[in-house]
């Protein structure tokens, strides 16, 4: 028993660890999850250029920036460890982590769209793209009217 | 022959845009390329550590974090575009612009390792992927001895 129960404390360490464990400091959890959704704009942006017309649509190009985006969209949540809420120029607010599972809806909800996005990009239909880029950017807006200072 | 001449032109000024035209400042360039290899180094060091014994291997956490890297690989490249070398706080020497394809090589080289780490991480071999974790190194060593400055 207990052995039993110091196993479940270490299984809770375990599982409870790894956002925060995983970077060297605070300061790089902060870099980590900027850089992510700083890199994933970039390319999200290219697929809009198309969608708007900026740019000339090429099927090819968008596959390749919205599978990109749709890799990137997984990776910034994890950045937002405990301890990292006022640490150096993030503009993330308090409610990322007092109202943790609301926080994480809205990332599911992203990765969720971006998955779509990428879909939607090899259905080489622009007017597919189209309605797949104003969901995406409807869910980062959201996150951010919710979860970010202007 | 005058169209043909024309075409020409086009498709070179075509060939030779996309780098410094994907970003909408310079700035923004070199942020592109800082962002992308920090995220690839922070997993990359997710793998060192397990192969340096400071974390446990886990080889499901290896390939996960192999993956990313060698999805980030790919990308800091594109943000060395022309008229980027003296902005902001690049480390980038002008070797870069100057010798291109010996840059090229280079991170031609890391994509290749990358790839070779990732191949490792599924092996679910510790040494196979302790060898791939020390090529992948001497490959983003070399790159910084010839076009970073310290």
């Amino acid at each position: 028993m207990k052995i039993a129960a110091h196993l479940t404390v270490a299984l809770a360490v375990a599982y409870a660890a790894p956002a925060s464990a995983q970077f060297a400091k605070p300061e790089d959890a902060v870099k980590y999850r900027q850089n992510a959704l700083f890199v994933m704009a970039q390319h999200f942006g290219r697929v809009g250029a198309m969608v708007n017309g900026r740019t000339p649509y090429d099927a090819k190009v968008a596959v390749e920036n919205a599978e990109i985006v749709a890799d990137m969209a997984k990776l910034p949540w994890a950045g937002f460890a405990a301890g990292t809420d006022k640490v150096g120029n993030t503009k993330a607010k308090s409610e990322v982590w007092s109202e943790q599972a609301r926080f994480k809806e809205h990332s599911d909800k992203l990765v969720g769209e971006t998955g779509k996005l990428l879909a939607a990009a090899k259905t080489n239909n622009l007017d597919t793209l189209k309605t797949a880029f104003g969901s995406t950017a409807s869910s980062c807006k959201a996150c951010h009217d919710n979860f970010r200072s202007q």
